[in-house]
């Protein structure tokens, strides 16, 4: 995929904390510095990820040949690559390309653009938002991928958010940074962090044409509307991206209050929903809630056992560290059958609370990586 | 399950750190300060964890016919009880039957005794050492359960360790926690850790009978040889809790040098075991140490990205940050078919190292977990 941006397009970005982190990463990670980009390459099936001295070959081959494809300097063209990690990328086979498709460049092929960057995706990811940013409307598109190999710090392999919007570099990064915190932070698949998770956020600043001055502060009162629309955009992409997780049938929303922070609720949060036990649970549709109990316990955070009180939907299932007296099982069984799960669990410390996303654990998980590679 | 001991018998324990511990765990962890046991009683199917008032009345109930049964004290009696967590416990299913156990006590069913522990587990796990202390000959035997809900902090279900050792209780509790640390907090089949992980060692004395003087400190030199035979045994039934995690088809040790510490080598070896995508992989027979490099990335541990190296078995697949020049993909997927696998992972920044051990994940885990309860 090759995205042409307009010049002097500001970029913001949030990358993968992995210490294994791939080559585009890197290169990434380097050029966010200028705030400035005009392309953007993207290419599924090899990850150019632990490929030493070629990896970082094949980044420069790439960047030159996107360069000269959208006649900007280097220094402004963003990569990102996704599929296998450790064998070597051979940037010869779409380099070629990428002059052609500059040609063809075609600014209506988002969906084109969500397809060519999918590996185990089974649907391509798109979503769009519109704000105004005072007297001017704006538009944010944002394609992503995910599947599998999903975990927070950070939650997603690539998204890429779009924006006409007039907007400076610095601005957009504590937006990017910021929001990247409350949506693909707050999902998990499988608890496993890629090496080449990569969010960019784009601000070609082409409303600029139809009026719309700059915004150069985060103070700005006219970035509230776009920001709540960015947000959106992000937190749906996000959500489009647990529900496609590699052999996941159902979404599930996992709400924890009660606790002694914000971080120490995501933290029980996460240790519910990256449990296998908890995850398989939900992919036979059995109420156990016995295992919520056990992941909440191995969380490492501060929890009150005979406090703990646990809802699936509306139905509460557990009260004062035991078996809610007026639980039926048979309630519990019947809202396990439904797609889309909401499960609260109060811990009885404090007032710190958090959501996050994640889904089911089934065969197909283990089928589609049990042979990914071959 | 009834254990009888002689009278005034040393326990020393390592209990879950699960903040939901179940209400055998308190009972246990509270009576281990008086170092003193006369009797050990078990019961599966039923963790009796978080069932509030009525699981503390479970365990004195069950406290109180033990005590009668064996004719102790009931601060002497320790519980443990495995299996599904949050229904309530109901002690006067086998309670009744303590007195009747009493009587036909046998100091051969060692088997029974394992068989009698299972949950999931598809074999009883056994364990036997011969040690010197001075001219006296030891046994240590020891039983265990695991197969699911296993990970380290602690690492097992339940174990328990017998030995006829006249050793002082403080003594055997440094020893229960050192050497827990190196088997049982070694070990991962799934990441989830129980309410109701137990191990109790207890040395009865009968040793003294035949000569042996008694140890009362740490740094008595005839401890040497027992502590050598203990590891083993507590690694020996480790192990076998590995082999039989949930759906297990491999047992793979995972070793880890060249990190910042230890601790960290752990850290990195744990990120490895506990990964969904390197255990589907391990399942699949799959050599696809690019997922070994992403957990390395993931572990929050320092590693040096371009000094990595992987090996499977004696064969170098990645070295220098990148796939080995000479490693050929039919020697990885030739070694992979190997019911017990080494892997070796070096990451290039000090001295520290570490060797977990774990299994795959397979289809039938997550059919085993789907329905466990139902």
């Amino acid at each position: 995929m090759l995205v042409l941006l307009e010049p002097e397009t500001a970029v913001a970005g949030v990358l993968t904390q992995s210490t294994t982190a791939s080559a585009p990463v890197d290169w990434c990670r380097s050029q966010l510095s200028t705030g400035k980009a005009a392309a953007l390459v993207v290419n599924s099936g090899n990850a150019n990820a632990f490929t030493g001295l070629k990896g970082r070959n094949a980044v420069q081959m790439t960047v030159e040949a996107a360069a000269r494809a959208a006649g900007c300097e280097e220094s402004h063209v963003f990569v990102a690559s996704t599929g296998v990690i450790g064998e070597p990328l051979e940037p010869e086979k779409f380099v070629k390309y990428l002059g052609g498709l500059a040609e063809v460049a075609d600014d209506k092929a988002w969906e084109d653009a969500a397809r060519a960057i999918m590996t185990t995706d089974t649907y391509p990811k798109l979503s769009t938002g519109l704000a105004q940013i005072a007297d001017t409307e704006i538009v944010i598109n944002g394609i992503a991928k995910g599947a599998g190999m999903i975990a927070p710090n950070m939650a997603t392999m690539l998204a890429f958010l779009f924006t006409d919007a007039a907007i400076a570099a610095p601005v957009l990064q504590e937006l990017c940074s910021e929001l990247t915190d409350k949506t693909f932070n707050c999902i998990s698949i499988d608890g496993d962090t890629s090496t080449s998770d990569t969010i960019l956020l784009f601000a070609t600043g082409r409303a600029a044409a139809r009026g719309q001055l700059p915004i150069t502060s985060t103070d700005d009162p006219r970035l509230s509307g776009f920001k709540t629309t960015l947000h959106r955009v992000m937190l749906d992409l996000s959500h489009q991206i647990v529900k496609d997780g590699e052999g996941a049938q159902k979404f599930v929303a996992i709400h924890v209050d009660g606790a002694a922070s914000d971080k120490a609720a995501r933290g029980i949060g996460f240790s519910i929903a990256n449990s296998p036990l908890v995850k398989t649970a939900f992919a036979g549709e059995d109420p156990n809630w016995g295992r919520i109990v056990m992941a909440v316990g191995k969380s490492g955070e501060a929890a009150h056992r005979d406090q703990l009180a646990i809802w699936f939907g509306d139905i509460r299932v557990a009260v004062g560290g035991e078996v809610d007296p007026n639980y039926e099982e048979v309630q519990g069984a019947q809202y396990m059958k439904g797609r889309e799960l909401d499960v609260r669990v109060s811990v009885g410390v404090g007032a710190g609370a958090a959501t996050v996303w994640t889904c089911d654990l089934t065969h197909d998980y283990i089928s589609i990586n049990a042979d990914y590679r071959s």
